[in-house]
């Protein structure tokens, strides 16, 4: 069975040496007294949690799966699961960065990313259940009415209460323009909402004693398409005035789906069945309404690989130190032993540390995306909150998208490193890889995001956003650009973010003549960005440890970052080579195919 | 449930039109009578089989799985199994390509080897069962004694009984040097094997009556290492000299691994207790005799991987056409529906497309390795048969290795395709990863074929083998250079194999200084060279496409094939710019990064 240890270090090497968290913190009043003992502390005792009680349950999770009993309409999640859950409330973790307002510990989402990340670690199945919850909370904290946030917000904050997010349709995932669920006014001020919903991850439980759906359907005469959609509140029990539960609502669980792996979490088929709810911000805007939901999902998803990478990494780690199997090609390395360690052989090595470099690099992204989160919401300059919330809009996309196409990458390289024994589910590696499968796919495919980031979020503006992002490299660039030490790191990123610009204004004119052309180039540019973003923190990264070592620090730690980032520059950042050139053979080599697809 | 519909068409254009296999075997006196018409029944007659015996257990098979009884050590297969293997044996599929001798019918591997794309497409878990029954067949041909094959031969190439492969141990699967299990002399000309064998494919089921189990083990004094490991047949139920089951040998079945995929099949652990057995090939040179049925299975490997490719490209094409989600970038394309089928969306139609180029190259290749293979075995000029043989062996690691990465591409892009759907067992897609996925680890994983590839097979001899494809590639370079609707091809393909030679001599000679350099380039090589075989295939197949054009056919195949050849320069084959980057960044990025992976 895998172990995990939190990367308590490298965490902290991010938050305090690399960003300057609390510096950044102090700007925010309600931030502002957050030090760095309170940051590690939290982080230390989320990996804890992570590590022995979740990580435990992650192998048996998968093997035992979810239940449901189809005359009850009640699912059983797996062993422990509830018990689990149950510590989680009991430990505030729940209510970690909320909102005091409904009883939140209100710490930045900084510290929420680096314990969320060791969840997904330990196990990502039982981790959706609060992660679900908590974007209900900041789609509700969002665009809730003072009545709907007085009622519904403590008890998710506290966690007693988890939620849910149903969109998608048999017909309708991508497209949610074409949904048909219908919501009837009662005269009441609530609603029946009528409709069937699939993939409604955490949408039914015996985790907490009640659950809020979270549904998107159509009221009478609603606009067709995207611009007729509502959203509702839809709460498996009804609660009284006293906050005591009432009713069961008709919103039933008539299927589980058998998936490929995520076996611990609930993937719930529900029926609502005139079931009764609240109108959730303003009739026929419940798209946006939703997205504050859905934007704070993809950066969990991110979060997601992040946090298998990371696992998976780590255990492959081990075995290739201990499995004993080959020589070395350039002579014995362990002559007492029968064999060497597989960790001797470079492609074994270049598995490994493609594995520790996306870890590294998505962990600095995502902390530094808290970070901007954190700024976006509470600081209080507007500039800096607009600033910060365009730049975070331009990152999500690609952490959403860079972080789990090498999550699945990584996983799959871990799991290659145990040779069979990673086919065989005991190991616990290939569940890795099955359980980041789903990560390309769900809260908007890797394609859908990379149509984002290169149409929304940078044509969409004429690059706007992108060069403030460019102009953090150019400082950069021009403040290492003598340390020769440091030119390793910074030509390669030099370059590539002059390339950028052009690259992107080819597209940009090219999508002006024909649109198709913007979906041609997307996903190869989406790569593209990630790499100038983990270019930017991974040079970064290597100039703090340069900078220690030059004060005289011995650490190791530093000089395997330097290890890690030279890897990385060397051995994966030039992927951008082929994927600048694919990117440009234009569109006529993708619809041009008719016969080829007939 | 996914279909599947036999490629038969591709299949007869790459044997008849672009390598002309009817003439090509004509020089081979046992294979002369081998006609187009022949050819073409055999593989329709097979494409039958497959779709409609094979198919519908796939996944049922996957969900059913195999299992053990422990009391007894029998393995039931899943529901069908046994049934589809009884037609198989009957229908006399089995013998296709064996020895008339031995009761085979005689048929050219070209045969074989579609025929077999065809049932791993169909159902790779149930082909295993067959196909490490033929690499047994394989082994005892070349290698038994005379004795053993007139008693053993018979039923396997009938069918009747399997075979299997005992190599790996809990501790050593690569280095098999490290093997345990020990044969003691009994004196009559017979040894007593024990030892404890494990993932063995196909190793204990209900299938056939009888299992003869290839065994490596020790002798009493052998040698150290790999040079001191031996061969040996043990049959399940011994065989009398009326040929019928004699005695149970005590080689028991005492567990089935959990796997990722290829559920259908058992893969067994056995316990050999003293279990009887006749010796084949010399003492202690095992490996070579082993290395037979090994070489087949890398081929055989490749070829599962194609089948995958095939299967799930063709129902990922139906999905696209078939699925409603959206609107074209460049304006509405099914206005008389809600939305767009998503084979309008560009990348939606390169996952395909990197699919079926996958598919395509992959076949073209295979069945070209096919044909080198009768060519050393049985053409009368002894060099042509010693050319054909070092060609074969020179690509066997490049159809294993990157058959089966491209595979677990394109079987991923044909999942995520079907986007959340993909990721629900019913549907199939997410199977087809899973199986996929062992194909890159089994029967040496991809790290060990680039080993093979770069450090034997061309290192090994100065690049000699390399230096007879690359003369290929400059007669068709030669032949088309002065066709300007070739030069799309032909000049991308011209300046990889000029790069090539190139490249080769540098990493040759930074390993000459340091071997390790060879490991830390040769996974990225194998793929540069992947990349230079598909490329020839396809300037081969695009020359005969346009040469059928100018002579007036308006078939839309061939408009197809020009199109999927054009996206694949455009699109797959650039990769090789990064590839060799990387490859060339020397190993010290890899070796020195101690405290990376402290």
């Amino acid at each position: 069975m895998p172990t995990y240890n939190p990367p308590l270090r490298d965490m902290q090497f991010v938050m305090h040496e690399v960003l300057n968290v609390v510096d950044e913190l102090k700007e925010i009043p309600r931030h502002a007294d957050v030090d760095t003992d309170t940051l590690n502390a939290v982080i230390e005792e989320g990996g804890k949690f992570a590590s022995q009680v979740l990580q435990p349950l992650n192998l048996s999770g998968d093997t035992e799966g979810c239940v449901l009993d189809k005359t009850t309409h009640e699912v059983k999640t797996p062993t422990g699961f509830k018990d689990a859950y149950a510590q989680y409330v009991e430990g505030g973790w729940a209510a970690l960065s909320c909102d005091p307002e409904y009883g939140g510990q209100g710490l930045p989402i900084v510290a929420n990313q680096c314990v969320y990340e060791m969840l997904n670690s330990a196990n990502q199945a039982w981790t959706m259940y609060p992660g679900l919850s908590h974007g209900a909370y900041e789609a509700l904290h969002a665009h809730g009415t003072p009545e709907q946030k007085k009622k519904y917000l403590p008890k998710l904050t506290s966690g007693e209460w988890t939620g849910s997010m149903c969109l998608t349709e048999p017909h309708c995932g991508t497209d949610l323009g074409l949904l048909r669920s219908k919501a009837e006014p009662v005269g009441d001020g609530t609603y029946k909402i009528t409709g069937n919903k699939i993939f409604i991850s955490a949408g039914e439980h015996d985790m907490a004693s009640n659950i809020l759906h979270l549904v998107l359907a159509r009221l009478p005469d609603a606009p067709k398409g995207s611009k007729g959609i509502s959203l509702f509140l839809v709460p498996k029990f009804h609660v009284n005035d006293d906050e005591s539960l009432g009713e069961r609502n008709p919103v039933f669980c008539t299927g589980l789906e058998h998936k490929m792996g995520i076996h611990g979490n609930s993937t719930a088929q529900l029926s609502l069945e005139g079931a009764v709810g609240t109108l959730v911000g303003e009739p026929n805007k419940g798209l946006q309404a939703m997205f504050v939901m859905m934007n704070a999902a993809r950066l969990g998803v991110g979060n997601q690989s992040l946090g298998l990478t990371e696992v998976a990494y780590q255990n492959a780690l081990i075995y290739a130190k201990d499995r004993l199997q080959m020589r070395s090609l350039s002579g014995p390395k362990a002559k007492d032993q029968p064999a060497d360690p597989i960790i001797v052989h470079p492609d074994v090595r270049k598995m490994l540390l493609t594995a520790k470099a996306y870890a590294e690099g998505g962990r600095a992204m995502s902390i530094y995306c808290a970070m901007l989160l954190d700024k976006a919401l509470y600081h209080p300059d507007e500039k800096v909150r607009k600033d910060s919330d365009e730049l975070v809009a331009l990152l999500t996309p690609i952490v959403k998208a860079f972080l789990t196409d090498n999550g699945f990458a990584a996983t799959n390289h871990a799991m290659q490193v145990f040779g069979g024994h990673g086919y065989i589910h005991e190991t616990g590696m290939e569940q890795y890889v099955r359980d980041a499968r789903i990560n390309m796919i769900y809260e908007g495919t890797n394609t859908v995001q990379s149509l984002d980031l290169l149409g929304r979020k940078i044509l969409g503006n004429q690059g706007a956003t992108l060069k403030k992002f460019g102009k953090l490299i150019a400082a950069l660039v021009q403040e290492e650009g003598v340390n020769e030490k440091m030119s390793e790191f910074i030509n390669p990123l030099g370059y590539l973010a002059d390339q950028m610009t052009k690259f992107t204004t080819e597209i940009g004119f090219k999508g002006f003549i024909n649109p198709d052309e913007v979906g041609g180039a997307s996903v190869d540019y989406l790569r593209v960005a990630g790499h100038l973003v983990f270019g930017y923190f991974f040079a970064r990264m290597a100039s703090v440890a340069l900078k220690k070592q030059a004060e005289g620090s011995t650490d190791p730690f530093y000089t395997a970052k330097l290890q890690t980032a030279r890897f990385y520059f060397a051995r994966l950042f030039p992927e951008t080579a082929s994927l600048m050139r694919t990117a440009r053979s234009g569109v006529a080599n993708l619809l041009e195919t008719d016969e080829a697809l007939a």
